[in-house]
């Protein structure tokens, strides 16, 4: 829909200004590392499914300034020589990433970004709007997922979702694991199953309710859904969904099933449930869609509606009511020093120095607690937690590993994209490690997360440098 | 961001599930019309701000089927004389609309689309997908703009919004009243004023926050905001902003501003005026961020905050605390023949037939009532309200405008597309005609809507109807 297939201008303003600033000042050279972490999980929940990576990547590879791109900053004032080094920019720095797909909590480093000062600056906003709002809808779709269980979930949110934001929301929504989309654009893009039924409109345009689905049935004699609530959903859409079902076996086919869009789900769907089975159509499922959630198919389930499929819109798309997730984007070294953000909330003060993250696994192997280190260290005795000192751990011989990993070396992606529905796979089986106490939907079991002894030392000693010699 | 030049994949798979059905049955050419209208104003707010629909014709423009996309289709098992047709598609119906920029209210018609059965359904996704978000936004924004004041407000969204969805919501935000943005790619495709100020990451990169301060007025003398909240704001950030304060003013410049992003803005941005005052730079300006929304921006004029510009991110960008508008697409009319939806919920009832919109003005000026008539209506004696029919009004010889106006004929755009800011000034020029009491954040004046003597007897006859005979 962006007709550049150059997209440097992808970013906020002031990081063009601050960008032109190290230019000018010759400090364009200069090294610096970023980390992109979060501080509160969305959703009341207890973690994130990190995803948008190769999205990211993706974009990350076409940023650059073209002619078109150098007119417009050249008529917003820029000067000239910045313009001619945008030229050539390319981004060569160096990614270091979660899996995309893996399970992430509060405060870890999730993505490290090496490289010159002017090109780690220029990508913050693209990276943090593509891994914000991918993450979270991953995260939002593993909570329907959960509640779901094995039966189908699909991704019907296309029509309210954030404009274009649908084509990494739709993608989002399988890796964290609904079974498919009816976006037939996302589907297209990101080789992700496509999905639907009929509307409305399609029974409207017909004389009678029954002439309408006797023509779908007609048409799609294998997969025919047919929506029963556009006049009357047990007096005239039931009604007539049996007798379609009944010509559909003479002919040698099956009804796919029927599909709930209004009115009282749990209701509707045990009567529609109990005529079918008694007219012999056992087989025949049942669709529930209109302002599903988690919290709606949990109530669902525990009135024991007998729904086979649940299309999830708005909720899903947008991840309501949490509509982002708060990740940012920190300096976290500069030619080669470490450096923090102090704050007037000391929760929010951020880690300095080169980092890297262990993850425990318990003798059951759940995972057990993550550790944040400096990249340097390999094995530690302690975890500490970041803001209460006292309270630590001792992982002890526990088996771990190191969960960020090179992705991106001199600005060339180190491996192919994966597949989304490797991805999807892997987040499920990483969800397997999880105590089931950290998935709840609120209240969650809160995983731990620490830090190194020597991580702790490095942000002590320049927090006391600040508070002594100011900022 | 996407690679094709034509899209039309860029709506739901039942659209074209359905679209195929019509074309197998040799119905392709019978017409159709549907409506766009939203049920409940989002927010808990008395109206929405109309936006989107030059985005929506852009795209319908390029609503075509390529090689790549019906190789796509091909292989998702479509038929291939179906294909054969939709590589001549394209959009040559008419469209009627509500002028971008125009305040709307619950169940009014604010588009209508009429045309052949298919390109009238295969639209209805990306339709919805665009008005929903930008009306959301613009709405949202207006709402900001209200509490603002006269003061500057910003969209800082990018980094917190719905991934490409930030393109169409900083053009929303700039219709709703938004000064300008952050977002550079938007600034770009769209003419928007943009503007940014610094990050913390470039005071980290210098040793001090002075040096850094010094570095940043240099390259910027005159466009100079400094952000104080890096390492404390009264005791280092704002003492070394008044140096570079003083510095600037014996080169001549002048310090635009500071910043603040964290803490207690309401307190700090007092400390802060007071002590710029004192020091003779009472023409420094305040700039607060930092999860504002409508209700912060109230609160902080409450307490008499000194800000001049107010920085707004996630919740502008994003539309929270509702993540969507509940926008609906509903054939009317088939074949020349009155359509509607029944439902469980009488409230959800559809309005027949083609339809238009007058619009009342009353002895001041003021918007009095809205009324949806039948198209060939013009002048009407009462407005009925759509649910209670004892409650009326006549709207007498008060001054009226018709507010569908056709935007596309036989698939034509009928002006050219109206810069954003255009827009932004007729949403100012119309939101005046509105009384306060329906602009109130929360519980608003109901603005009367209802429907023409022979909408309602057209909508009873054919409910009467299909009660009578079944759907």
């Amino acid at each position: 829909m962006i007709n550049t297939e150059k997209n440097g201008l992808y970013t906020d303003y002031y990081e063009l200004t601050m960008a032109q600033g190290y230019f000018l000042q010759e400090r364009h050279n200069q090294q610096a590392t970023f980390d992109y972490f979060y501080r509160k999980n969305p959703f009341h929940g207890g973690y994130v499914i990190f995803s948008g990576l190769s999205e990211f990547l993706n974009q990350l590879e076409k940023f650059e300034y073209g002619k078109q791109e150098l007119d417009y900053l050249h008529k917003q004032g820029f000067n000239e020589k910045f313009l001619s080094y945008l030229s050539d920019f390319r981004f060569c720095g160096d990614i270091y990433s979660f899996r995309e797909g893996d399970v992430a909590f509060p405060l870890e480093p999730i993505v490290r970004v090496s490289g010159n000062v002017v090109e780690t600056q220029l990508i913050e906003s693209m990276l943090l709007n593509i891994l914000n709002f991918s993450s979270l809808i991953s995260t939002k779709a593993i909570r329907i997922r959960h509640e779901a269980g094995d039966r189908l979930f699909v991704d019907f949110g296309l029509r309210r979702a954030q404009g274009l934001g649908s084509m990494h929301a739709s993608r989002a929504a399988i890796i964290g694991g609904a079974d498919s989309s009816s976006h037939v654009l996302a589907g297209s893009e990101y080789d992700i199953p496509v999905s639907g039924t009929m509307a409305h409109s399609w029974i409207q345009s017909f004389d009678t309710e029954l002439q309408a689905f006797r023509a779908f049935a007609e048409i799609y004699p294998d997969d025919c859904v047919l929506l029963i609530d556009t006049y009357d959903t047990l007096n005239s859409g039931l009604e007539n969904a049996l007798i379609i079902a009944e010509e559909l076996e003479m002919k040698g086919h099956k009804l796919k099933g029927i599909r709930l869009d209004s009115g009282d789900l749990a209701y509707l769907s045990k009567k529609v449930r109990k005529r079918l089975d008694s007219d012999g159509f056992n087989y025949v499922s049942i669709t529930a869609s209109n302002q599903l959630d988690e919290y709606l198919i949990r109530s669902l389930n525990l009135q024991n509606a007998p729904l086979d499929v649940f299309g999830v819109g708005t909720s899903l798309i947008t991840g309501a009511k949490d509509a982002a997730l708060d990740g940012v984007y920190k300096m976290s070294e500069f030619n080669n020093i470490p450096r923090l953000k102090v704050s007037e909330d000391i929760t929010k003060l951020s880690f300095p120095g080169k980092k890297n993250v262990l993850r425990f696994y318990d003798s059951e192997n759940y995972f057990y607690a993550d550790a944040v280190i400096l990249e340097e260290e390999d094995k530690i005795e302690k975890i500490i937690h970041p803001h209460h000192k006292q309270k630590q751990c001792d992982p002890g011989n526990l088996k771990s590993e190191r969960l960020l990993k090179p992705v991106m070396e001199d600005g060339k992606r180190v491996e192919k994209a994966v597949p989304v529905n490797q991805i999807a796979a892997y987040t499920k089986k990483r969800i397997s490690h999880i105590d089931e106490s950290v998935l709840r939907l609120e209240n969650p079991h809160i995983y731990k997360v620490g830090l190194s002894e020597k991580l702790m030392e490095l942000r002590d000693n320049i927090v006391f440098d600040i508070q002594k010699n100011g900022g």
